[in-house]
């Protein structure tokens, strides 16, 4: 699912002030948070090439030394000195990783079950699948404490050899944590400290494929371990598309944005996965649990909706029905600038109640905006020149103050007369918020590397800055007063510890009444702290503010263990009891993934 | 809830046939099953007025005196005489009603929570209370089998009186059942008639008000209780619809359509109840239960998806936040006719896999296009001739078997031109499929009589016909195998038990991957027979046949008693085992209208 979207937008304003068509200004392409070789391909070798310590391709790393602004811009708001690499990931070849506690029987069992070749304790295979890619769990894998890795890593080929699995996972009351990419943010895939039984990761990355499509439903049953950009290649192959794209795309799994309730950057038409998946098979202690794929459906309370989200705690997913659409005929993302950040979201607010269906609806803080404009490659003269340009027509022209303008893309899909259509529709009213259209250079930049941003982070961790994300949902009318107050509790939180800190944010994600703000934070922690524990009090200062302005705790992340403090808060206790009724009810000897969502097991029904 | 919609579409063909401008034909209003007096107003007084053992108001019958061609009709199809009322129901007067078992304790404690004005043990008012308005509850009504009668109706003005009357039945260890509207047809509201508790119908009709408009986030609060024209009338005053109307809209509750899911005719724009309603507040035995009104959230399993459809098994939901819309500026719905049913079936497919976004699309089959020709009024000399017009235009120009073709509404909403835009997008596939656009005045005169269609079901049981529907939701490509296998089974059933029946059936509801088939059943029971034996057969080979083809067993009627027996097959067994432990968890007493949805109470986690 979804990691850290460092908000990196890969557009800068360079172009030449000229207004063109529809208001539209020419741009030439800026620079992006750029990486060094962006090879991300996720697919089918599973977990091949992902870093134990860090995010993504062993081969791939963000640099900054073909971005001018950027030292500048870092070393002003977080004191970082981008030529001084300070904290280096530990070594592997210097970890002490324990060995397995595994008795020979289930060890024996586990490889009848889906063949030797498929049963693995080696250390790094380990150590890679001890955890996911929180903050948390690259500073921790990259000081070494590694913590209780899995005992072993298993990797079934089809729903049998999970069965299989997990009838001898039972009879030896070991635990099994499924495993798709690896990438969760909020704690879902950590072995709990305490685990005295033996402990397999179930890594799904053999069930990959697209088992058939359903071109008359326009639905697609497909394997759970498929990573993104394997998925949608064989979609595209017949000419359909999935049209889920979270940050995480190239490393995550359809079975982990299932598990997490992930959504994609073009959820505003194709839907939260939420939405999109209709049916589920679920190899569960109880049996096989199946959810028919169909539209809708009056059975009660919806174990479809009990799956959505279960983090592994109800079973393991082996496949899923899910919608799917024709590859569109057009397709265009537009950048646009707004005088500031309540006239965005005023924007995007009308947008949203209108007859318009764009299917990407997205605006930047002013402080995303600067660090976007921070992010761009050195420029020719040229670019230099129309960079300049622009700016005078903004401020004189249109009387923008800079230092305040927030940046947003606007996408459109479908047929050539749709596209024409909503682009006017949204034109207006960008248009009654003073906001201006930049064109697509930005968009295409923006699209060509949203999936890079989540490299960044290890790229501060080097140099000693911590950085992480929290996003959140809320009706539109309450959309300002969680802003606001996200911030004075980042800010606050910076001030109290006395360090240097960044915060800013997007909205992303619209829908009918509401809409996500997906906030990055990045601080140097005071010499002699541990950062973590800096962390934590800024994390958590960012989720009470949310939960206290009538948010929830997380839109697209999940609870996992890191957001778990704030269930109650957000769902009330009864819903809590009945989450952990229901985990409880398949998996009463707390097999699966324990200590998730809800914390620590207790009977069901304990609340009279 | 939905109640059985008869299907009795209220236009009929007596148009000039001459095409007009785009296609469409001059129509003259044709007939609609009309109604004595339609003045159904359903809010405000709650059960005024509410049959005891009948559809609706108390002065609203249905009548055939002005539809010539209905006799002929059910004379030929069901054997019927519709000069003889061969089966009226009880009088009121001459049925047994218990005496209430309640301890004046008990008694004295609800007249304390609400007021003793809010209190009654009346006969009538108990019995009115003690069932909905199935099939099997009108029959057994009628026949003055009463069954096991709620022993007091209790009417609470609000959530903390609520709270007050469910702490009494705990402490008592008594059984409440919320009472909306009391149209529920799955047996949702019954007493078990081996119920020895104290048993208290929950009576919210008191909570009628829309307590706020979040305009900017297009939210209203509303109160459980509302009836569906109260709640119009109050978001209409200030601009605003709900945009849900289920068949029984004039006689059911925001807070009955919650807890059954329920589906409105415009869901194609306005979502079932499950995608419009965000917020909830639910008095459980375990705690007040709050649901976020947020756009989307990651909190796990969805603690609202567990609200939806749980039958007022978890709790009494007291309000609910729910989506509203401004009134559109205009609003259509086309009539339109088809050469056959799959030609109907691939249009309603190819609309909603366009860019097309109707508000409504429904197509009725042949033997369901019969019917509704055969409800039309007298007409006048023109009307005849206009009629005769259509059919030769159909027949010798388009090459129509008017035997086979399919009336087919399509709803339009929004602004001038978005309509206009919609209609051209849905006319050309309608095109592309042999259909032929017949204008307006079907279209208005079907949206002046949806919610006349259930009182045809008493005017059929008083002549000892017994009619029902049975509706499920099922992928585009398996629709024509699900509606060949009822039909056939339908059928089947009627052969096997020598009755004469008749069967029809409409696609509404449509979704990206599939759309929602109501079917609606009648017959003339064999002589010496049980009708609710015959009946119970018929009712189960159509549902059986939903489950065998990959359907479900309802897409918005709920599961109730009547359902249950089919929901392992539909969600299998582990699914079950789910919705059992959550609902124990917060009502581990069975407290809470018992034996609903999972039938009789289990320990939770007794699966292994």
């Amino acid at each position: 699912m979804a990691t850290g979207n460092t908000a990196a937008q890969t557009c800068t304003v360079t172009g030449t002030a000229r207004p063109g068509d529809g208001g539209a200004l020419k741009m030439s392409a800026g620079a992006a948070p750029a990486i060094v070789a962006a090879t991300a391909t996720g697919g089918g070798a599973g977990m091949a090439g992902m870093k134990w310590s860090g995010w993504g391709d062993e081969d791939v790393r963000f640099t900054a030394q073909d971005k001018p602004a950027l030292g500048p811009f870092l070393e002003r708001h977080l004191g970082l000195d981008l030529a001084h690499v300070s904290t280096p990931p530990a070594r592997f070849a210097d970890l002490d990783v324990p060995e397995p506690t595994l008795e020979p029987e289930l060890l024996a069992a586990l490889e009848q079950a889906v063949g030797a070749a498929h049963v693995s304790i080696d250390g790094l295979d380990r150590v890679t699948h001890a955890r996911g890619k929180s903050l948390r769990d690259l500073v921790r894998h990259r000081r070494g404490e590694i913590g209780r890795v899995p005992d072993v890593v298993v990797r079934p080929a089809g729903e049998d050899e999970i069965a299989a699995v997990l009838s001898e996972v039972l009879a030896a009351d070991a635990v099994v944590i499924p495993f798709g990419g690896g990438t969760n943010i909020s704690g879902s895939l950590e072995v709990p400290d305490d685990e005295s039984r033996t402990v397999i990761s179930l890594d799904l990355g053999r069930l990959d494929r697209v088992l058939e499509i359903d071109e008359a439903s326009r639905l697609a049953r497909v394997q759970s371990g498929v990573f993104g950009p394997r998925l949608e290649q064989q979609l595209n192959a017949r000419g359909w598309t999935l049209g889920h794209f979270p940050d995480s795309f190239t490393h995550s799994t359809l079975g982990g944005w299932i598990a997490t309730r992930s959504s994609g950057m073009q959820s505003d038409k194709y839907g939260d996965v939420a939405d999109l998946t209709r049916g589920l098979r679920v190899v569960t202690p109880a049996g096989m649990l199946a959810v028919r794929p169909v539209p809708a459906t009056s059975t009660g309370p919806s174990v479809r909706e009990m799956v959505l989200g279960s983090e592994g705690r109800l079973g393991i997913i082996t496949e899923a029905t899910v919608h799917v659409h024709r590859l569109p005929e057009q397709r265009t993302i537009l950048g646009y600038l707004f005088p500031d950040w309540s006239a965005g979201l005023a924007a995007m607010r009308d947008i949203a109640a209108s007859e318009a269906a764009p299917s990407i609806t997205r605006v930047s803080d002013a402080p995303e905006t600067l660090f976007s404009f921070a992010t761009k490659k050195g420029s020719s003269i040229v670019d230099r020149v129309k960079s300049r340009a622009l700016r005078e027509f903004l401020e004189r022209r249109r009387g923008f103050d800079v230092s305040a303008m927030c940046l947003a893309f606007i996408g459109y899909e479908g047929s050539e007369q749709h596209v024409t259509a909503q682009r006017r529709l949204t034109g207006r009213i960008v248009g009654e918020h003073g906001g201006v259209c930049i064109g697509r250079g930005p968009g295409e930049l923006y699209d060509q590397k949203k999936f890079d941003t989540p490299y960044i982070r290890d790229y501060l961790l080097d140099r000693g800055a911590l950085a992480d994300v929290s996003e959140t949902a809320a009706p539109w009318s309450r959309l300002t007063e969680v802003y606001d107050n996200v911030m004075g509790a980042a800010r606050g939180r910076f001030d109290a510890l006395g360090v240097k800190g960044y915060v800013m944010s997007h909205l992303s994600h619209s829908y009918h009444s509401g809409a996500c703000l997906y906030f990055t934070f990045a601080f140097q922690p005071a010499p002699g702290r541990d950062g973590l524990e800096d962390y934590a009090a800024i994390k958590a200062a960012i989720q009470q503010a949310f939960v206290d302005c009538g948010a929830t705790l997380s839109h697209h992340h999940a609870v996992g263990t890191e957001h778990a403090p704030w269930l109650e808060q957000d769902v009330s206790a009864p819903g809590v009891t009945m989450i952990r009724a229901l985990l409880h009810s398949v998996d009463p000897g707390a097999n699966l993934n324990p200590g998730k969502i809800v914390g620590a097991e207790k009977p069901a029904a304990t609340t009279r």
